[in-house]
């Protein structure tokens, strides 16, 4: 009996901004540590003794991220799309339903792909305890024991201990609270509402069936008329589309008896603001943290995420200081949670919700310098990464190689362009870049002409199948 | 009878790291309006029927600047290069002996070109007051009537009136006093010490005769053998390098009984910090002041300096944020005094003196990209600007002409290459690059090679006599 991890991860936000935009939300990014959080889930749950290959759900926008970001662990799980944004109710209810088409009574861990999760001994006690009860038909939740009165999660009020121990029966969920309420429930014992469950599938689906029938059954029919898409599994969209925007509390766990709780002691974080970044970084003797180049000065209790130049702060106190290619912020750390809001006020802005660097399947680039008639771009195309054949209409390129080979195809020609040559595309000729060889090509692209969007392609051919 | 301005560029600094750096001074940046304050030095003298053509003094490693901005503006004036970093006294020395040898008598107007000074009208009243008693054989030093106790600033304490009205002998110099004797000397009428004078060329030579002979001996022979060297007039090395490293104010001010002041209803501020930048500066109703591509959110009292990309401050207060392409600072505004000091902490940093970005006789570029073995710079040459004839061992470079029309040499081949065209420069090949064209040049250069560094370059020919 092993457990299938189900990944939750297609959320999108801006509460990490400028680092984590809609275009490239923070699950993906290496806010804590090397790897993104969305890598860490999936490497801590890669023993195939104790999990089965995993579910990763996700939406359209980030399924090349999903699959990349896995690939590169040397993991290849079933990505399973949202055709919609749906709240956490229909994406866990059609994993679990995925996984159900696997094994009916399979047990379903799912996880945050945003999370940070240490002491991965504790994490794996507190899963095997869940399982347990899950697998006597009680749908767990992970607990965190609080390590201090934060107003800015829910908590779980325990209830009797069940058989399995670490393991209790829900008394009641309850809102996040205002300070004094949450000292109180910190001493009264509460726990911390994690987002993280642990349940068999057919409990779920029986459980979901009974509270929430328009919503399994929409989910149920989404699973069962889902359609491979190469590495992709697309749930039906029509079906899909008839789910509720509910959340899983909401939806079921305030209401089933089925609910129980797992007191976890490893350390958690939901890394929703920079301050949560912050809190579970390593600090230095004055309580600074930092990432990436960064000097800091005669200062306390700061935050710096320089991911672009050196980042200097000099004597400053309790602040967030977020450098990136594009955009600075500055910060009251102890604030921060508003900074989605910030954002929104932001919203004309095209550094609100895209970045400069783009990630697509081939690869990446990074738009490196701009003017009224140019555009230079870095392209990086992985080892056997192949780019759409397309057409611009209203720009030429210069495409210079600087590392490994390209192959190049310009209207019916194909050739092999190798580190120091260049090549031209005139505008209105297709062409297609790819990389045939054994380390990652780079190249620097030069487009000149007098409209330089994005929308000035036409695509022929895609071997990701991209519209 | 007209004025002759002797403009003091030659200061380098740090104190407004990183936007001010030693490879790119103060002076010559736009930190207070459109303009660089050397360039609104030079607009404020630049009225024929009151001011003689302008003298600039400054060294080597300015040279460009100072002409290239002065030319922006349509004024040719004679650059003095100091041969080596003295002090104040030898640079006033050296420039009002250049001025000698245009006319004995000449009346020199001695300016710094890193203060800021609004009110026209009423600097111009100060200007002829000191004139009047410069006629008359004084020294004359612009005393700045105080808007605050400051505590950065040297004071002058007022002797008799002069019979030019607004004009006094000087009864003290005061070194920078503590707060509570700066506001006692506010209270008693003391004036801010500007270090900008007027007196005639004859009568600086005798007093520096008299208080200091060296110094007297050494600027003198220096001027005397100036070599005029295109554009430029070259200081004699050898007998400016025996001039002593001393302030005028140590040197003379404090001597002479010819000392007087003037004083200066004018805004006067000598940018010497961000915090003095902020206090000239405009500010919005929460008293913020920004520059460039900047959100502010509920914050209070901060400067805003941003040079590269987009910066957002939230509810922080008194700060100073600053964004450059390569590095960003974020201090309190109230101590940003000190930014001199903490610059010397990164002195291992290239970001401590130089800018990604570089300033030449034939135009500037910019290292946008850079990787292992290739680098990428956007670099804009002005109409009639020639890079000199050169070679580089390790690297290749290719251009791609993004607007204008360059002249492209390589080896014995001469050729036009337009917008939207390329060229290879092989690495061992003689090549040039001019702008023949009547619009700025702009290219994208891609360098690939083995090593990148600027001093592989060996120059055969070039129009601006460089090394």
């Amino acid at each position: 009996m092993t457990l299938t991890p189900l990944i939750l991860a297609g959320g999108s936000g801006t509460r990490l901004w400028p680092v984590s935009r809609d275009g490239m939300p923070k699950q993906f990014l290496p806010l804590a540590g090397e790897r993104s959080t969305y890598q860490q889930a999936l490497a801590r749950v890669a023993d195939p003794a104790l999990f089965a290959p995993p579910i990763v759900i996700t939406n359209e926008a980030f399924r090349f991220f999903a699959l990349q970001q896995a690939e590169a662990l040397g993991l290849t799980p079933t990505v399973v799309l949202e055709p919609a944004r749906r709240d956490s109710a229909a994406a866990i209810a059609a994993g679990a339903a995925v996984a159900a088409l696997r094994a009916p009574d399979a047990i379903v861990l799912a996880m945050a792909a945003d999370h940070v999760i240490l002491d991965e001994a504790l994490y794996l006690d507190a899963v095997r305890a869940a399982e347990q009860a899950a697998a006597a038909g009680r749908v767990v939740t992970f607990g965190i024991r609080p390590t201090e009165p934060k107003t800015g999660y829910g908590y779980i009020r325990r209830g009797a201990a069940l058989p399995v121990a670490g393991v209790f029966a829900v008394d009641a969920f309850v809102e996040k609270p205002d300070a004094a309420t949450a000292a109180d429930y910190v001493a009264a014992g509460y726990l911390w509402n994690s987002g993280n469950f642990v349940f068999r599938a057919d409990v779920m689906a029986a459980e979901l069936a009974r509270f929430q029938p328009d919503l399994a059954e929409a989910t149920q029919a989404a699973a069962a008329g889902a359609i491979a898409d190469g590495h992709f599994q697309r749930l039906d969209a029509e079906a899909f589309g008839r789910a509720p925007r509910i959340s899983i509390d909401y939806a079921l766990m305030e209401k089933t008896e089925a609910a129980a709780v797992v007191e976890s002691a490893f350390r958690w974080s939901d890394i929703g603001s920079w301050d949560a970044v912050f809190a579970i970084a390593d600090h230095d003797r004055l309580g600074n943290a930092a990432t990436g180049d960064a000097a800091i000065f005669d200062s306390k209790g700061c935050l710096v995420y320089s991911d672009d130049g050196l980042t200097v702060i000099d004597r400053i106190e309790n602040l967030v200081v977020v450098s990136t290619p594009d955009a600075v912020l500055v910060a009251d750390r102890s604030r921060s949670e508003d900074v989605k809001t910030l954002v929104n006020r932001l919203s004309n802005r095209r550094e609100a919700s895209e970045h400069r660097r783009g990630v697509r399947p081939w690869g990446h680039y990074d738009s490196i310098d701009r003017g009224p008639r140019f555009q230079v771009k870095r392209i990086v195309v992985q080892p056997g990464g192949v780019l759409s054949l397309q057409r611009h209409l209203h720009r030429a390129e210069h495409w210079v190689v600087v590392r490994g080979t390209a192959e190049v195809t310009v209207g019916d020609r194909v050739e092999l362009v190798q580190e120091n040559q260049s090549v031209f595309i005139p505008a209105t000729a297709r062409h297609r870049l790819a990389n045939p060889g054994r380390i990652p090509l780079e190249i620097i692209e030069v487009q000149t002409g007098s409209y330089l969007g994005e929308d000035d392609i036409a695509r022929f051919d895609d071997v990701y199948r991209r519209a």
